[in-house]
């Protein structure tokens, strides 16, 4: 198998006039004479051109949008509009047919993404979705340059545990034992202590509490992995399976905190407009084109490339849940009882309505609010001294709503324990957790960023399963 | 809170004089004057000179170890031995105090590893396991690195998938239905359409399968996440819960399958060796005393760091299963029957001890075995012609056995359906993964690195389960 060279290569590349190789994937085939061929390695095919008169027909019949081939030639300038170079073929291979009858991508008239979704297997094959794939691989390394160059030690936390982190949420059991004849305690209960764990195990839903195990010892971490979560809710922001990016720093308050949030943020973006333009590009265009069939006023003021600039150069707005429920009550919009939900009052919880009003409408642009309601928050999070509130912090990316959700940790030993009551979280099943309270605690804090929002963001798209790979939602795990 | 220095920063830089705050934990408080001061960001302690006559005894006295404190002063050249320089302390503050008495961590006498697995969350406090998760932390972060630049794309496959990859081993199963009353069909069996996925589901053995879809459009990806087997096999090398990279490559053979997962293997460990000398060095160190306890000829010929340079030095041997077979059926140790399974004909799966031998008595260098008899393989790998072997590579490296498995895929439909049938996986469930052999196919290969033992063999640990944060093995799911 001769040496083929990557169409990225060639394309950004400056040199012609030298004998090449490129496989790839027929994209289309004009005229007996245009072949498209792309091999993922960007979303640009390159032109080879055929000289039909000298091919056996046999083979031009073969050469169809899907099939694989290895097309040989001098790279060459290009005559016609829309490339720089194109490659004259001496020699084309197929590798592997693809029978148009049978082939359920066509791309004439372009697949609706819930028809995508169901041939998950093929949407990479795809402008869009090769897009949006690349973006997702350019922003996963991106986000693990930014905390290497900043001495962060990567942390693999358990997918597998025994303690549901938050009490919150429904979780999925993980167990060996046979659903038909589990084995029994003498009670008639589930025994177990005969599973593969010895006990009752299930996915975790955050890696933030063994985080912070590692953070006391080696002051900076951060975990990127799976998490779980059992919700039976459909929506276009929510998978059962999604991927979860959890920084965890010792000697380190809620301003910090902030801090390093906002840097990650502006760092992943800059590098994918830096590494990914012509994805965002792409993505940008489509996306104008999707809105061109909604009504004027919700069409999005910037497009994204705009979008994306606009975060990196402007600061977050920074305030408190306290003046935010002020702004809320006081604005227009619930004057007008325009919002679902109403704002009467200090210490709900905001809804997204909420969230986007002060995002999109008030503030236009990202927004952290910090020192929510200790009631409507996780156990771990430090109190302050006002004993209504806690040091929370949440940010809010437009079009998405909350993509950051974190906190300065209580490390105060008494005032978690304390909470720990209220809140009817078991403290013995959580020892380990508590010992590093006993033994050298220190100020600590850490957020989690929910990475198919941030993908969801960078990419345009509009539904959370068009940018993991295959989407795990209720009923729904097929490949 | 002042701004900190991190104390690698400190021990790393150039230059002294300027005020310098810096946080941590005391690892020793030697004559009630120095501190020996780490931080996780390397294995190295700042010395701390303490003015005991004119610091509170009430103040000494919570200097601890495993007490969490910061100190301000002039960074100092030192005049004492062991470092170059100290911090004689204007300012000592104590952030958490650490009980001395009710420590579990005391230094004093080296806790054993198996100790210390049962306090893990405390761990990551020794300079043992700061270097093994530090180097852990490299290792990934080369694994990208190597990737991205070669234009890889890294894809996230399924957690919960409803498809057993391979037919082969036991899965864990994931449910939400209740196992005291699970829900049956009219026939009295589970009925698993009202499980949460709407069908049985279960962890991932491995992500090729999904990979391979990727790699049909993207030309190049890989997998770096974690993977699952519920068998139940406590050894130093089996884990329930590991990590694996799963790199697939378009319009690939088998010698360059070979050649990527070489240059992978040499790449990580040589950015290792660049980026953590001073962690390899001291497990270099470590592991040598703990040899001193072996008879001589039980030692290592070679310490960890001529381990690690000589597999960077060394082109891997590469050879056929069927000239293993002749080389270790002619080998004196067979003749002596040293071996436990005497090796007496072809066709046979090769042992631990077989391959250890090979790798270790017989080249002494990493060896890559290929084209393996196609019975002891799985149903993806490519069929020789020969009818008997399958183009599979794994590659074994010394006191670790395999360490990567591969193999140049079946994209000829006809021959991969008559292999599933031929092994009983069931081609209806498996239909994506057909499609890709109807659309396009083409010449592609891939292969599997466990994490684990990559990051075993380059810390020298002995025990899989010290050189990931928190085990899951049978009956083992603490923290």
């Amino acid at each position: 198998m001769s040496k083929r060279t990557k169409i990225k290569a060639l394309l950004t590349g400056e040199q012609t006039g030298m004998e090449v190789t490129v496989m790839g994937w027929v994209r289309a085939f004009r005229q007996n004479r245009f072949i498209a061929l792309n091999d993922g390695s960007t979303n640009n095919n390159i032109q080879i051109v055929v000289d039909f008169e000298n091919t056996d027909p046999a083979l031009l019949k073969r050469i169809t949008v899907g099939a694989a081939i290895s097309v040989s030639g001098i790279l060459s300038e290009s005559l016609g509009q829309g490339q720089k170079v194109e490659i004259p073929a001496s020699v084309i291979e197929v590798l592997g047919d693809c029978d148009p009858e049978k082939y359920p991508l066509q791309l004439k008239n372009r697949p609706s993404l819930e028809y995508l979704r169901e041939i998950a297997h093929l949407r990479f094959r795809t402008n869009t979705f090769g897009s949006v794939f690349r973006l997702r691989n350019a922003l996963s390394f991106a986000v693990h340059r930014f905390f290497q160059e900043r001495g962060f030690v990567y942390l693999h936390t358990p997918v597998i545990t025994a303690s549901d982190a938050e009490g919150a949420g429904e979780t999925f059991r993980v167990t060996t034992l046979d659903p038909a004849k589990p084995p029994l305690t003498e009670s008639g209960e589930i025994d177990f202590k005969q599973d593969f764990f010895g006990k009752a195990t299930n996915l975790t839903v955050s890696g933030q509490l063994e985080g912070e195990l590692g953070a006391m010892a080696l002051s900076d971490i951060y975990t990127f992995g799976p998490t779980f979560r059992a919700e039976n809710s459909n929506t276009t922001r929510h998978l059962a399976e999604f991927w979860m990016i959890e920084p965890e720093m010792a000697f380190c308050d809620l301003a910090e905190n902030m801090d390093t949030a906002e840097a990650l943020l502006k760092y992943v973006i800059s590098y994918a407009l830096e590494h990914n333009r012509e994805d965002i590009e792409f993505l940008s265009q489509r996306l104008l084109e999707e809105e061109k069939s909604k009504p004027q006023q919700e069409r999005s003021e910037m497009n994204l490339v705009e979008k994306l600039q606009f975060c990196l150069d402007n600061d977050f707005e920074r305030l408190t849940y306290t003046e935010a429920i002020e702004i809320l009550r006081n604005s227009p919009h619930n004057k007008k009882k325009k919002f679902q939900y109403l704002v009467e009052g200090w210490g709900t919880d905001l809804q997204s309505e909420h969230e986007r009003y002060l995002v999109e409408k008030h503030f236009k642009k990202p927004v952290i609010l910090t020192d929510y309601p200790k009631e409507i928050k996780a156990f771990y999070m430090r109190q302050n001294d006002d004993g209504k509130t806690v040091r929370a912090m949440d940010i809010l990316f437009p079009g998405i709503g909350e993509i950051v959700g974190g906190s300065q940790r209580e490390e105060r030993l008494d005032k978690l324990e304390q909470r720990m009551d209220e809140m009817g979280i078991p403290k013995d099943e959580l020892w380990w957790y508590l010992d590093t309270r006993r033994f050298g605690a220190c100020q600590h804090a850490g957020f989690g960023l929910g990475f198919e929002r941030l993908v969801l963001f960078v990419t345009g798209m509009g539904n959370i399963r068009d940018v993991i790979p295959f989407p795990r939602a209720p009923k729904t795990a097929e490949f």
